[in-house]
């Protein structure tokens, strides 16, 4: 039995955001299933692990956790020194990464969310077809936030510099299905935001959390 | 004159939170006022520090950062032996911590920063008067959020703790706005956010943060 447990589904982007992270450093995980249809995480006992009533939850032996961002960050700092390098200590580039990963929660998240609900998530679960107007505006609004990625892809390979880390990472899930729709355009038709795109999303790790929707 | 400098403006939640650590760490900084009126946060040079246009934008020394999160982040971490300690290193306490922060960026801040605009900005920037019928669904949100807290804050000071921490300080600034608006009852309703509110509004160094509004 594995002392880390992941609380959540395989095809749920916060979700996906820890296990491409447990993946990465390489760690032993039982991922515990939530029947979201049933709606089990807005009943106890999940609401003890997340009061919020949402996936992911997580539980490493006595430390319990909620909020994707927040595992991850514990995950890089308590495993540091496993799998993937994701924590840089260097002053400079430890802030670097602290800039791109806020931009990821506060500028892309928010806008790149709700296109991936309109686009994708709506037909998946039988919610209907996707608003127009508001695919219009949300990829107007994702532009503008990529503009200020290709700037930044331009003279960097990642989002925090010259290697992989959890700013990229935590892109991952919500790209993942985007690049799967016609919000595509948005990404292709920025160079170096279609390069990293192609990048993080060839990462070994990634291919192994797409896996596990296979297996589900 | 100071290696840290603050580019901002003392009436900004976003600038506050940033002031609120510097205040906490006992940091010599330089804050560097933005004329926004004038729209300098939209123009060159401040886009060279900040490419999303808007406040705080940061220097120290070499290191050039934005978002207020992120520049917190740093603080702590790079001056963690200055001032009050506000990095836990234990692995529970840090873990604990984490999830609050998180919590205060993903669930209370999207919520109480619209409320504080249209209860707080709106008429202080001569845009009107707040939307009613948006006032009430905030305040039915915010109040959802606050049963969580007030859960969270019935065995623990503080949100992460016996401890002050940047959880904490996180919400400083906007809740300072909210509580001199009829937005004050959703917090006084609730015994311990309310204690909780007193505590972290009676810090010293939230005073100098205030203190810095009168004085610009
Ligand atoms: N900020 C949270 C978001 C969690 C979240 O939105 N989870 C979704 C699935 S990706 C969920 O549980 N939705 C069901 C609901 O909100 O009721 C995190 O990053 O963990
Ligand atoms: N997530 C950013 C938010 C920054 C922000 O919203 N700043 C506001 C002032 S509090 C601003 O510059 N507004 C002007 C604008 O957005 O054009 C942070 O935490 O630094």
């Amino acid at each position: 039995m594995a002392a880390i447990k992941v609380h959540g589904v395989p095809f749920s982007t916060a979700t996906m955001r820890v296990l491409a992270v447990l993946h990465e450093k390489d760690l032993e995980f039982e991922l515990v299933p939530v029947n979201m249809a049933a709606g089990e995480h807005k009943k106890e006992p999940f609401l003890s692990l997340n009061p919020f009533g949402q996936v992911p939850a997580f539980e490493d032996d006595d430390v319990k956790m909620f909020e994707s961002r927040a595992i991850t960050q514990y995950l890089v700092h308590t495993y540091k020194d496993q799998g993937t390098e994701l924590l840089f200590a260097e002053r400079k580039k430890m802030a670097e990464m602290s800039v791109w990963q806020e931009v990821e929660a506060q500028k892309f998240d928010p806008v790149a969310s709700k296109l991936c609900f309109q686009l994708f998530f709506k037909r998946t679960l039988g919610m209907g077809e996707p608003d127009e107007a508001a695919v219009a505006e949300l990829q107007e609004s994702l532009g503008k936030v990529l503009d200020v990625y290709e700037a930044r892809l331009t003279g960097s390979k990642y989002m925090s510099g010259d290697q992989f880390g959890i700013a990229d990472l935590h892109h991952q899930p919500v790209v993942h299905y985007l690049v799967g729709t016609p919000a595509k355009a948005v990404f292709e038709s920025r160079p170096n935001v279609s390069r990293w795109v192609a990048d993080i999303l060839a990462r070994p790790a990634w291919a192994k959390v797409l896996a596990m929707q296979n297996s589900s």
